[in-house]
């Protein structure tokens, strides 16, 4: 149906996420028919980050500098500590507002894969907070099983440090509907009720 | 936020059609982070087929080879050749089952963006009739303005060479409900209506 180089490309583009056959397809053609230019910037910028780069030597996050954007900011909060999963989380907790530091695990504890406190770089955490001059330590790690089990864990192994350690919220998210949100998170959300004024 | 690699690498993945910046930031850190040697193949296919894929020299789809496997087929039907506007559709066609041989224009005709008969290869596609030995040509271009514009052009040209000449049909999608499609087709699909026995 193509040939041999189309459908090599068109297979190729398939590993990228949330891409199926069709899309695929649709990809390789529009870059060979209307962006050649565009198709050889994005096999150049490919090649140069996945040789490039490796990750941020204090904070973990994915960077080809020794430092990334964040750890280099010298007008960043010092005082504070955002743990989270991933580098795309520290995209998210930056959209927010927050100016504080990060540290990027691996992802979360799953001993049933074999991932223990040293595969999601905890050793490497707790160096970073010993160096490091903080007074709080939030954990934002995902709010599903594993996420909190790692928060729990990190908590427990931090408890008597002197540090503050804090937990993000759990409850509504804002614009869902009362009736829409499941039991677990509506029961939090009642728990952690706050005073209105 | 991210650092100049992965920015760069964000940026050239939003030329692929369908992702958005979102998209864009998951696919490369999703790279970066799981499958950076599917990167660096992806990298490769991309560069091999903008730089070596041209057009087959007979009916003008994508191929880096001389003929593209349709062409080169010798079992193909040498009696009916199918017109299409680009290389989706040779795609989209041959999925039907049909099994004669292809021509792909450059698009369709539009004189507003200066396209005329020569922009979009039709002087090819006499050429390519005149060497052949159809029986008959399909016009399969879109059932959009231009498309039947296009069509309605190639049929004048043809008038009088003795070949039979055919539009696919226009009416109402298998599966569809009558309510939900739009006058104009149901429109042709009465005019177009044929005898159950």
């Amino acid at each position: 149906m193509f040939s041999p180089l189309i459908r090599q490309l068109i297979d190729a583009l398939r590993i990228l996420p949330g891409v199926g056959q069709k899309s695929a397809q649709r990809m390789a053609l529009q870059l060979l028919e209307r962006d050649r230019n565009g198709g050889l910037r994005l096999a150049q910028a490919l090649t140069q980050a996945m040789e490039g780069v490796g990750h941020c030597k204090q904070c973990r996050t994915l960077s080809e500098e020794e430092l990334c954007p964040q750890c280099a900011d010298p007008r960043r909060d010092d005082s504070l500590l955002c743990v989270v999963e991933g580098p795309l989380d520290v995209f998210a907790v930056e959209q927010t507002g927050y100016r504080g530091r990060f540290f990027v695990l691996k992802g979360h504890l799953s001993p049933l894969d074999g991932l223990g406190p040293e595969a999601i770089g905890i050793p490497e955490l707790e160096a970073r907070i010993k160096a490091g001059s903080f007074s709080e330590v939030i954990l934002a790690t995902n709010p599903t099983v594993e996420g909190e089990a790692t928060a729990h864990y990190i908590a427990q192994l931090l408890a008597g440090s002197g540090l503050v350690l804090s937990r993000i919220a759990h409850g509504v998210p804002l614009g869902g509907e009362l009736e829409l949100v499941d039991g677990g998170t509506l029961a939090h959300a009642l728990a952690g009720r706050r005073p209105i004024v």
